[in-house]
């Protein structure tokens, strides 16, 4: 019974210590220990490699690192019919929210536009509304969603959320599915992007979407904040769209291809506010906790927490 | 028995209009018409002229438009004994901690350290701790304070309040008076001012204040925001401060001198955000609204409310 921890690399002796100084009893390797395939029970996986499943034929569980686990399930050798549970902390919770808090402010209080007119000693007064008058419309109602999507509402923000099934969240006003989608997108102002990566929502961040926001609150334009996977924005079209203001503004923490390369034309526009996959973290401290009650509870009887279906892809 | 509405020139038909489409019982002049000063009963006042309580002599209530009422209090010509009302309405509440939930937010979350990453397309991942590690301390609990520290609560910051007296709010740490203040100061990372201007709160933001601010957990130092009062802050100890390290960085609404004079070395420092007064403006329709209501009131049995103690200063 051994816990393999495979996080392409990154810190694995770390994690690894950790898990042992929690768990004394259970044997536990990194991918650049020396070890027999065969004896891995439990993996703790991130930026899986291709190998990383090569021989493991005795695994019973495997655990995500990431929020998402889009990197898992579309790997070419995941062994079938073993679990795999998705990572849930209040940490990453918290920082996702004071990611999509920061930015969500950002644009409705223009703080950039004051810090234009400040370059140039200009003193015009303008003010901006109150966040009452402003629709936030968050897709992804899991989690990370949902939270965001309570603290937005409590903030005083008009809250529309849109999710594959229907929600019922207090203060929220809940749309769902295809046929929700372009209610939810006519009434929003600033859309927030915190769903799952699946063959449905990849690309959903595209122009037919964009051109549905309501266009008349904001005084730039609607504004598309994606903290959720790069795989979910269609590049071209986000470049076109913040060009040809049918976006006034985007913030962006995920790329399709990251690190962003180098000549990507977003680094360069001026309302696309980039940060490099920072919006939050899974933490130290709350994965060795998971983890550890995870595997507790599989040996005791079987059973385990938070586990995705991969029918949906999350 | 005439309300007289006194903008210091600004708006004041507006104004007038409004309040006789309300009230169209009432006699209701502006600065510019010709009127006999004895007939005024009440005034609506803001940015007063030095000439503006001339003649004035059956006056017996004054509306401040303006959420303080230092400009009133402070001027000479003001009689005696005719009670002030303060402004009190939601959306200027909403829009001063729209304001300050922003400003905290981006300086946690360092958007101005990515935007400036960004300019030189550099892909630095460092991740920004959550708000539960950041205490706020919020100094001035009336009815501003009290709304931004309950919102930064539900974000999840750690909050300190400061007030003259004692208050209990669920969430918030109180400290008051002089004898807590230094406690106050040293267990705050961002420090947000919204206390009324008086005699004991001038210049109150100052070196001796930011020295004692906590200094190991913002990562360029500790943050002051002001929203109340340029009379709050010693601008020339915020500009040493701002270069000397002793404030990582400051978001500032309000000065001195406004609009800030061209040469304010304010301007050009990197770390000082500026906005021309823009954080909250009291609403034209709530005005419209509290005005409405204290004359009736008045005119029923003699009661007004939101009464300003001249002795306290607010």
């Amino acid at each position: 019974m051994t816990l393999l921890v495979h996080l392409g690399g990154i810190d694995e002796q770390e994690w690894a210590d950790a898990f042992q100084a929690k768990m004394p009893d259970l044997k536990i390797v990194t991918s650049s220990d020396a070890f027999d395939p065969a004896e891995i029970k439990y993996l703790y996986v991130w930026k899986p490699r291709d190998d990383v499943f090569d021989g493991l034929d005795n695994l019973e569980a495997i655990f995500s690192l990431g929020a998402g686990v889009d990197p898992i399930l579309k790997h070419p050798h995941l062994p079938k019919n073993v679990p795999i549970t998705r990572f849930v902390d209040e940490t990453l919770t918290q920082c996702m929210s004071d990611y999509v808090i920061a930015n969500v402010t950002m644009h409705h209080r223009e703080l950039t536009h004051y810090r234009h007119e400040q370059r140039q000693h200009f003193w015009t007064q303008y003010y901006p509304a109150p966040a009452t008058d402003i629709a936030v419309g968050v897709m992804g109602l899991g989690q990370l969603g949902l939270d965001a999507a309570q603290k937005l509402t409590m903030l005083g923000y008009q809250v529309n959320g849109w999710s594959r099934r229907p929600k019922e969240i207090e203060g929220v006003t809940s749309f769902s599915g295809d046929a929700g989608f372009d209610q939810f997108l006519a009434a929003t102002d600033i859309l927030v992007n915190l769903l799952p990566l699946t063959s449905d929502t990849r690309d959903i961040l595209n122009r037919r979407t964009f051109e549905k926001l309501r266009r008349d609150v904001m005084p730039h334009g609607p504004v598309m904040i994606n903290a959720a996977r790069g795989g979910h924005q269609d590049e071209d079209d986000v470049v076109a769209c913040l060009n040809d203001g049918t976006l006034g503004a985007a913030s962006l923490d995920v790329f399709k291809t990251e690190p962003l390369p180098k000549d990507s034309p977003l680094w360069d526009l001026d309302n696309c506010y980039i940060t490099p996959h920072i919006a939050a973290i899974s933490s130290f401290e709350g994965g060795v906790e998971l983890v550890a009650r995870q595997i507790e509870s599989y040996e005791r009887d079987g059973t385990l927490q938070h586990v995705v279906d991969p029918a949906q892809g999350y």
